[in-house]
C-alpha cells in the first residue's frame, strides 16, 4: 500500500467536519478561517518510541494520547480547541496498527471537535508529533506570567497515577493487578482539561498544565510571573488508589512524577467568588494547594509546617545526559 | 543541560521578531494575530535520519532544508509565511549539532520573515519535524483542483539536480567532483519558490510544489483537477550541469526524481498577457512544459512526438514494503 492510499484509507475519513475548514487534507497545505477577534492558540508535542511509551504498546492509546498532550497545552492557555496536524514516522506501513491507532485518535479529536486538517506520513523509527490550534478571545489567553502574591494555588484531578502506573510498568513498584487497573489509564489515556481550561479565563491570574510534574510546571509559572508559592503536601489531591500506596510511593510522584495532565492555575482573592459560581461547571474536583508568596522559588511543608524536600524536581529528556 | 537550557540558549534568540506573535516561545502554546480578510494556510513536513538524509549531515543543512520543504508547500499554495513550529527529536543535546542546526534553520527563516512561535526537544532517534503557517486573501488560495484542458503547464527553475546529487551520494551515479558541488545544494539546500508562489495567484489556475517528483506531483494536480496532460520530455528545465550527463542519467531524474522543491502550475490562456506582465518579478526561469488535456492520465512525449514511459513515477515512501 503506498503512502497516499494509505494516507487516504485511515486519514481522510473522520467523523469531525468544521466549517471553518475551507481546504483540509489532500492538497499542499490546510486552508482555514480564524473567527474575527480571536487570537490563534498554537502547540506542539510529540511522542516518541522507546521514550514516551514501550514497544508493543496499543496504539489507540498512542493515538489518544498524542493528541491528548497538545489539547492539554491548549485548555493551559484557555483555548478552544480547532484543528491539529499529525507527523507520523513509522517503521512500516501496518494497517492493522494504523486502523487502532486511528481509533484512538479520532475518538479524542471527535470529543472536543477538533479536525484533522493535514500532515505528513514518513518512515523511520515510531514517532508521532502533532500540532494543535485553537482560539481564544483577543487579548484572554491565560499565561504563566500572572500570578501575584496572595493568589491561591489550584489543581484540577489528581496527581500522581500517571506515575505509579508507569512504575508498576517499569517494575520498579509493582501494585496490585486490580490498583494498576485504576491508575493505567491516567498514564495511558489522560484527559486534557479542555474545558475547564476555558472556564479558567474568568478567574484565573495564570495556568499551566502538569506534564512533567506540579513542582516543575509550577516552577515555570513562578519564574515567568517573578514570585515564589508555598505548597502544602498534605493537600495533593490523591485517588484512593494512590492514598492506598502512600506510604510505599511517598509524596514525591505526585509532586514531581510527570505526566499527569492535570492544569495547575492562581485564583487572586478578588476572583474567588467568580471562581465559587463557576466550579460546579468542572468536570473535575479543583483543589487548593497553596499560595503564592513573593519571596522566590518553592517552598513545600508537611502537614506539621515542616520544610519538605522532594528528592525529584520533575522531568527533564535531557538532565541524565548532561 | 537540562531541554529547558538548550531551549533557552538555542532556540530563544532568533532575529525574527513580528508583530504578529503575542506569545512566542516560552509558554504552554504559542498567541498569535492572524490578520483580518486573510485565510491561514498551514502544513508540516519532516526529515528523519536515515530515509530523508544520511547520518553526519551537515547540521546546518538539515535545519534549513526542514523549513525549507514546509516554505515550499506554503509557496505552492500562494500564501506569505509567517511563523513555524519545530519538534525536534535528538539523541543526545549535542551543542556544536544544535548550534549549526540553528545557524541553517535561522538562516532561512530570516530570508523569509518566519518566526519561530513554539515547539518541543525530545529524546529519541534524530527526526526534525517542522509545521509552518502562511496566510492568503480569503478565497485566493492555490488548489490542485482548478487545471482546466487547454491550460499550459509550467514548472520554475531546474529539474532533476537534486536526484543526480543523491545518486552521486549513493554511489549510483558518480559525477566528476566540480559537477557535483554544482547540484549538491539543489539537494542539500532547496530553494523554496516563496514569492513566486504569491505571484501564482494572479494568473494560475492551479499549482503544487513538486517534491516527489514532476511525474508525481502533476499526477496529483490531475486526479485532483480531473484532467489529463501532455509533456513534452525536451521541454523539461534542464541545468548545463544535468544536460553533460544526460546521455548517462536519462530523463527519469528531471521527471520523477524528487526533492526538486520547484513549482508546478497551470495557467489558462485567458491569463496569458498578465502571466507575461509578472514573469520578470520571478527569481528564477519558468519554462512551459505541456498543457493539460481532457482526456484521463499523463502522457510524455519526446521531441518526435513518440511516447515516452519514465521508468520510475516517483518516490513514495512506502511502496517498497508494500
Amino acid at each position: 500500500m503506498s503512502e497516499f492510499d494509505l494516507i487516504r484509507k485511515f486519514f481522510a475519513a473522520q467523523a469531525v467536519a468544521r466549517d471553518d475548514v475551507i481546504v483540509g487534507i489532500g492538497d499542499d497545505a490546510a486552508v482555514l478561517a480564524p473567527p474575527a477577534g480571536q487570537q490563534l492558540v498554537v502547540t506542539t508535542d510529540n511522542l516518541v518510541e522507546g521514550v514516551h511509551f514501550a514497544p508493543g504498546t496499543d496504539p489507540a492509546a498512542i493515538g489518544q494520547k498524542a493528541l491528548a498532550v497538545n489539547l492539554s497545552d491548549l485548555a493551559a492557555m484557555g483555548a478552544e480547541p480547532a484543528w491539529f496536524l499529525l507527523n507520523l514516522t513509522l517503521p512500516q506501513p501496518d494497517a492493522a496498527w494504523l486502523e487502532k491507532f486511528c481509533a484512538g485518535l479520532f475518538a479524542i479529536a471527535s470529543a472536543h471537535r477538533v479536525q484533522l486538517v493535514g500532515g505528513n506520513i514518513a518512515r523511520g523509527p515510531l514517532n508521532v508529533a502533532i500540532e494543535a490550534h485553537g482560539f481564544v478571545p483577543e487579548g484572554e489567553a491565560l499565561r504563566r506570567a500572572g500570578a501575584r502574591p496572595g493568589d491561591s494555588i489550584y489543581v484540577t484531578g489528581e496527581l500522581g497515577d500517571a506515575a505509579l502506573a508507569l512504575r508498576h510498568r517499569l517494575g520498579t513498584q509493582p501494585l496490585p493487578e486490580s490498583d494498576f487497573a485504576a491508575v493505567r489509564e491516567r498514564l495511558d489515556r489522560p484527559t486534557p482539561r479542555v474545558r475547564e481550561g476555558q472556564l479558567l479565563r474568568r478567574f484565573a491570574s495564570s495556568a499551566i498544565d502538569i506534564s512533567d510534574g506540579l513542582v516543575a510546571d509550577l516552577g515555570h509559572v513562578l519564574e515567568a510571573s517573578g514570585v515564589g508559592a508555598l505548597l502544602v503536601r498534605e493537600r495533593l489531591p490523591l485517588s484512593p488508589t494512590y492514598r492506598a500506596h502512600l506510604a510505599a510511593a511517598g509524596w514525591d510522584r505526585a509532586l514531581a512524577g510527570g505526566d499527569d495532565y492535570e492544569l495547575c492555575f492562581t485564583v487572586p482573592a478578588r476572583h474567588d467568588a467568580e471562581f465559587a459560581r463557576w466550579q460546579p461547571k468542572f468536570g473535575c474536583r479543583v483543589t487548593c494547594v497553596g499560595e503564592i508568596v513573593s519571596g522566590p522559588g518553592l517552598q513545600i511543608v508537611d502537614a506539621a509546617g515542616n520544610r519538605y524536600e522532594p528528592q525529584q524536581r520533575g522531568h527533564d529528556h535531557f538532565a541524565a545526559a548532561s
